[in-house]
Formats: C-alpha cells, sequence, structure tokens
C-alpha cells in the first residue's frame, strides 16, 4: 500500500475519487471575458479544483470589479471547488497596484463575499495581515492555503519542513509549498521533505518541484504526500505544468502498479 | 535539459535512440519450447535489450543444454542485444543444482561462445571467480554486468553508492543495483544514490527500486542515471515491473515536458 496524500474537503464533501492527486487548472486571463471563457473551458476538463488567479486580472486593484468578477468565476465553476489566489510579484505573481495591506483587505474581502472555498495566503505576508485574513476565513467558511512559492531554488531540507509546520502553526488549513530545482537532488530533497512533513504535521499538503527538472513530481507527488497538482488549462500559470490529459494518463498508468 | 543516463554500446553501436530509457525484457520460461517462444513473443515488442534468466531454465545444470539453447535463444533474438543471467538464490534466483563455482564456470563459457553480449556476475560472487569471467569476457568481447540485488532492504545511501564504485573498481562494464524499498524513503535514497554514482562514476548504471514503492521510479530512473529499465514480457521476472507498453507511454509523455 502505497501512502497517499490527506483528502481535502470542501463544499460539504471529500474533494476528488481518492484514487490519485487532486488537479487544479490555474485561470490566468487577463480580461473579463477571457477569464470567464477560460472558466467554461475549464470546467468542460472537469479538474476537481479550479484557482483563480487573480494577479493577472487587469483590474484586479478596484476591489468592487474584482468581487463582482469572483462571482461571476463562481457561477461558471459550478460545483468545482474555488481557489482564490492574489500571488505577489514577490512570490512570481503578475505586478499589481496593491500593497500587502491592499491584498490582505481583498482577501478578507473574498473571505466576507463567500465566493470562495479557499483563499491563498503567502506566509511571507506581515503576520498580523495574515491573522485577519485568517480570522475572515474562518468567520465565513473558508479555508486558507498558507504558501511559501520560491522560483529561485529549493531551500534545504529542514527548511522546507519549517514551512509546512509554520503553515500548521499559523492555523491553516493547507499548506502549500513551491520550489524550483536547480538539479535532480533538489528534486528529491522536495520530495523529501513533503514525506517527513506529512508525518510531522496534520494538514493537507500542496508541493511542487517546478520547472523541466520537477515535472515528473506533477505526477507522483501523491505518493509523497502533496494533495493537489496543478495543471496547465489554456495556459500554465508556472514552469513544468503538464496538461491535464497528460496528467490523468499518468497517474491512472501508475496507479495500476502503486495500488492506493 | 535533464540529465540522462550514459550510453551502452553493443553490436557495434548505441543502444537505443537516446530518448528514454533501454527497455529491456526478461525471459522466465523453464522448458526450451517456452523460452524460446518468449524470446520471439518479446522481439516483437521491440525491446532495446533482451534478458535470458537462465536461472529459470529446468535444466540450466547440463552445461551443453543451456549452451546450446543460448545459441538458439541468440538466433531467435535476432538483432537485439542479449545479457546471459544466472542469478543465484542467494540474490532472488530460481534454485539451481550449480554452486559458485559451477556458474562462474557457465558464465566463462557463456563468453566463450560468443552468443550473449553482456553476462550479468554477482558482485556477491567470490571475487577469485569473478574475475574469471571478467577475463573470459574480455577475452571474447562480452561485456559484464557487475550486480547486487536486495530483495529484502534498501541499503544505506553510502553503502549503494559503493556498490557502484565496486563495479567500476573490479572492472565491470555496466554497474546494475536493485534493492527492495520498506517505504519511500528509500525510494529516493535510491534515486539519490544512482544520481551521485553517475557522478562519481564512469560506467553506465542500471537501478532498480523495486516492488509497488518503487515502480514509478522504472519510468522515471533515467533522469537520475539508470541506463535500463526492465518491463514485464509474458511474465515479469522481479516486483513492481511495469508492462512495457506503459513503460514507453509514461517515458514519451513525460519526455515531452522534461526535455532530454
Amino acid at each position: 500500500m502505497v501512502k497517499q496524500a490527506r483528502d481535502i474537503v470542501a463544499r460539504g464533501q471529500v474533494i476528488g475519487n481518492g484514487q490519485g492527486p487532486l488537479v487544479c487548472i490555474p485561470i490566468v486571463g487577463r480580461g473579463r471575458a477571457l477569464i470567464l471563457e477560460c472558466v467554461s473551458a475549464a470546467v468542460d476538463d472537469g479538474p476537481d479544483l479550479i484557482e483563480w488567479r487573480a494577479d493577472f486580472f487587469d483590474n484586479v486593484a478596484a476591489e468592487k470589479e474584482t468581487l463582482d468578477l469572483l462571482a461571476e468565476v463562481r457561477a461558471s465553476a459550478k460545483d468545482i471547488p474555488l481557489i482564490f489566489t492574489l500571488r505577489s510579484e514577490r512570490e512570481g505573481g503578475e505586478p499589481v497596484q496593491m500593497d500587502d495591506d491592499g491584498i490582505s483587505n481583498l482577501c478578507v474581502d473574498v473571505c466576507q463575499s463567500g465566493q470562495a472555498d479557499f483563499v491563498d495566503v503567502e506566509m511571507s505576508a506581515p503576520e498580523a495581515q495574515t491573522r485577519n485574513v485568517l480570522a475572515a476565513a474562518k468567520a465565513n467558511d473558508t479555508q486558507v492555503v498558507l504558501s511559501y512559492h520560491n522560483f529561485e531554488e529549493t531551500p534545504a531540507l529542514e527548511e522546507l519542513i519549517a514551512k509546512f509546520a509554520r503553515a500548521e502553526a499559523l492555523g491553516g488549513d493547507v499548506a502549500k509549498v513551491a520550489v524550483m530545482p536547480r538539479d535532480l537532488d533538489d528534486v528529491l530533497v522536495l520530495l523529501q521533505a513533503t514525506l517527513q512533513a506529512s508525518r510531522e504535521t496534520s494538514l493537507p499538503l500542496i508541493s511542487i518541484s517546478m520547472g523541466e527538472l520537477g515535472a515528473f513530481t506533477r505526477a507522483i507527488g501523491w505518493y509523497f504526500g502533496s494533495a493537489v497538482t496543478f495543471a496547465a488549462g489554456r495556459e500554465s500559470s508556472a514552469p513544468g505544468q503538464l496538461a491535464i490529459d497528460d496528467l490523468r494518463n499518468l497517474a491512472k498508468t501508475l496507479t495500476r502498479y502503486q495500488a492506493l
């Protein structure tokens, strides 16, 4: 029996069928029309989760427009659980006309709107603001993905494990770590960190070794405890993402040999 | 550019197309007719290598019969490079009525017959006998796969790296390490050992993390420096082997994302 990642519950039920990683399609359009079109296309692919990368939205700093569009995205996504993510430029997101304060205020409003099942909050954000979002999330039945991204390198094993632990200590619902490997040793470090963190923390984890070197881990990170894998929809949101059909075929084939 | 395993040369040319792991189908029939039938079936699958696991042959201790059958296997295998392997019971092979001395004498004769491109010799065999086979191989243009198998556990990282180094120090042409993981940490240790050994030794390497836990490494061990992956033909010769079509599909899909 191969180890598998923890379940994630949303919209009153466990997401996915327990037979492989949850697949999340990120939405990276810039204009309202394209964003909604991409959500519809994503729904047709039947992912387990949809992530709206709101930092790509060309009018994200206009809070009311963003909340209005979120409601439309939510409606278009039908019953698929939705992650609202405003990735900061600091952690690899698009440039937006908002500071940490503005981002956390928007995240609080997103929680209060009840339109997102998850809100992504970076662990590098100021702790007071993170606590505000966590409180709003808790009060409004929204889950928080506490995340760490590093597009430059893969920190050392203990540092990665500490990131997952910190997500739990802060009171997050899901811990996410996405890092760039410089060699295959780094890819193994990320997998080892995920495996150890899955024993030491109680949260569902998401871990990603990005880029070409780490691409295969998007299909097998599940065994090591990563519950979600991000697949490219029309466009990818990070280097190394596989097309959803390829990801599913890989997982399906491997599952025949590595029974879950 | 993802790292890839070293080329293996046989029959005057580099084996494979450099686009993924070399696939070897093991032949594990007991009687002559079935063995030859399995070789023909394997040839139809177009593997890069065929391994005759002679310890499965029900009359292997009758040396002349084995050498005669080897000639037939060689002819049936057409141009596909052939590995002659008489796996000892000590390393997970079938029980045979031969001691280490008998096995190494047969391997010497196999070298002298010129019917096999490779002979597998276990590093756990007495060193004097191993040297006899290595000398006969060198004199007859046969390559030696120096191998280590452990169906119980995965030794520590340094011990695994030392096995690859020992194969080179003894004068082998290919170093093979196949070990059983007890957990996913062990699977990562095997991959790490392969990666480090591929930097520290000059031989082509073959490494395998067996069983269900290690099954996925049969598709991606290539990136870490394992040149050959064993696929199940009609029957598998070790736990965790994937069907050749599955292995090829996995490698083909991954190659689109992890350019070689």
